[in-house]
């Protein structure tokens, strides 16, 4: 039996947690101070309903922190160093929050309303206490806070499906990575075509508790046709699909240089970010690259060689029942990372053979094709 | 069946996570993003070995957030309305640290090193960023780093005379709130006289992992005959004792007047710190109380009431085996918390009625005389 998680007024609840429960979750972990379902049926049988089905996500945990006020979009990018200049009215942008000394703080979803009304949809650290430091030191005028909100995430193929039956058609305008006002219930409420999955869908960010179990009811009684579930942030997808956890692949050690970030990082930009200055020059010590093993592999320890030299850390890992293979990441010595070495794990069998590849995996490219649930 | 806790690497193990499996550990919580053990037989059986024997527990979730470098004091004086202008080095401090509208952030220790050299022993929020976001716009002359300490409480009546036999009688020397620099294995460890509990104790800073296993089995085998066993902050001692737990019985929202932290605020002190002049306007909106209730309860909701009214919001609550009342904290409306009112809570079974007293509870002035175990 393995531990419980024991549940407090500090783990907090969400206005979803009652159908949570019902729905029968069976693990959580905690988010932001705050309960993130985990599993429901298994990994394995949840991951197979996620890439084939549409789930309802209680991921209220992506808490929003609120910049608002004259200096909103110097603040934000004071703490990001991708370029916001260009941001649109309801666009979403991925980006690294990064330190003065261009370690990583966060990975957040920036969401700009309005040039002095901005969200950062962040992932497992205090980011509020980050922005109010820099606005209380810097004195800039904005009001930082951290409202309740709770996004629901509407995953998997058929998500648009059923989000057109609650909101009609408008649902298909919105562009991934734009976000929608949408009238529900005498509220508006924001829906963002995003989530934590390559699967397809939407996060609804909730304003009002009381719409939490009516929302969730009426995806449940619209969806019951196309076998909507409850279901998670699910470990097998994110890898497969080269989705980052912050706290566990990265962390305020790492530059986003050195988790594949570069795309998001804008070094020629002329912008005002606290973070640019070191990354021009912060050298690039390790990098997070996936690996590849033939067979499914207890770890007796979370190391990767290379010879008799410890060359990375595999920081997750997953049987991937699509491609029958064993995937993870791994933050590897940059020295060590051309495609000649031979590579192994320790698994409580032995040395295993590994492969080390880019991230995120291109299966074809790795000569692997998906396998169904069938 | 409780949901389980699903561990990753964000959720980080500590240097002891080997040993509190092996000892049986049946709950956890997720604490500063780390594993905290919350029961091992039951909450119960657990509090009365705690009050009677002595426990080895893994706080390695109290994190330290290190603070180095001329502009040291500056820093953590403009964390904190508590004045530190008089600390002796090695002295340890219970204080709140607030924003600048005198919004609680933490609730650490401080414990002064030299001038140059703090640690914040932190609650569960990440106080690093909030140091970092400040040290970053007011341009402090400061290193701020959260580096890897754990430490390992051991709590208990029993609790000196187990570290005597490891530390020799200079354990004795160590006064409440205290800390002194021990050898052990060859490297120097701080000890201090604290811990979340009433019961006595120490805490010990654990600074290299491999003294994890090592520290706790020597515990073991020296404590085998006073009944050493795993532990934890228990629920029902923590509640029973008066002690707070910062993102339940308090948060960003409240300021330490709310929470009967008075005393802990220099408001007449000559010191620069960010939230006095906004907690000397502050209106003190809340209370934090205690509430006694002479049956065991399920409570339905967490609402307290008085005639019609809620007039508070129960933060944790807990049956006392000790004094075989029902107790609880409330945060309360200041206007409704003079002792006349006819407090009551709903429980599954309907109204029950409440008593309203303060923190900590002096149980003797109300007529409550402790059980014990037998």
């Amino acid at each position: 039996m393995n531990p419980e998680l024991l549940i407090s007024t500090r783990t907090r609840l969400t206005p979803f947690s009652s159908r949570v429960e019902a729905c029968g979750v069976k693990a959580y972990t905690v988010y932001n101070h705050m309960l993130l379902p985990a599993i429901f049926r298994s990994l394995e049988e949840d991951y197979w309903h996620l890439c084939e089905a549409v789930q309802v996500w209680d991921v209220s945990c992506q808490r929003q922190v609120e910049i608002t006020g004259p200096d909103s979009q110097k603040l934000v990018q004071l703490m990001t160093p991708r370029d916001m200049s260009q941001a649109k009215y309801g666009q979403c942008f991925y980006a690294p929050l990064c330190d003065e000394s261009g370690g990583m703080i966060n990975d957040p979803i920036i969401i700009k309303h309005s040039d002095e009304y901005w969200w950062i949809s962040i992932a497992d650290t205090d980011v509020i206490l980050w922005a109010k430091g820099l606005a209380t030191g810097f004195e800039l005028d904005v009001k930082v806070t951290e409202p309740d909100i709770w996004p629901l995430a509407i995953q998997g193929p058929k998500a648009e499906d059923l989000l057109v039956r609650i909101f009609s058609d408008e649902i298909k305008k919105i562009r991934f990575f734009y976000s929608k006002k949408m009238h529900y219930a005498g509220k508006e409420l924001l829906i963002a075509r995003s989530g934590w999955s390559k699967q397809g869908g939407f996060e609804i960010y909730v304003n009002a508790p009381e719409l939490g179990a009516k929302l969730w009811d009426e995806l449940f009684s619209k969806g019951e046709k196309m076998g909507v579930r409850a279901g998670c942030p699910n470990l097998i997808e994110r890898i497969e699909s080269g989705l980052l956890s912050f706290g566990g692949d990265m962390d305020y050690n790492t530059s986003p240089f050195e988790c594949g970030l570069d795309q998001y990082v804008s070094l020629e930009a002329d912008i005002k970010s606290l973070s640019i200055p070191a990354l021009r020059k912060r050298p690039v010590k390790t990098r997070l690259m996936g690996i590849v093993i033939d067979q499914q592999v207890k770890m007796k320890d979370l190391r990767l060689y290379s010879g008799d030299r410890e060359i990375g850390l595999i920081t997750t890992n997953t049987w991937s029942p699509k491609y029958r293979r064993h995937l993870a990441f791994a933050k590897c010595d940059v020295n060590y990372i051309s495609k000649k070495q031979n590579y192994y794990v320790i698994s409580t069998n032995g040395k295993v053979p590994a492969t080390i590849t880019e991230l995120p995996f291109n299966f074809e490219s790795l000569g692997l094709y998906s396998y169904n649930s069938k």
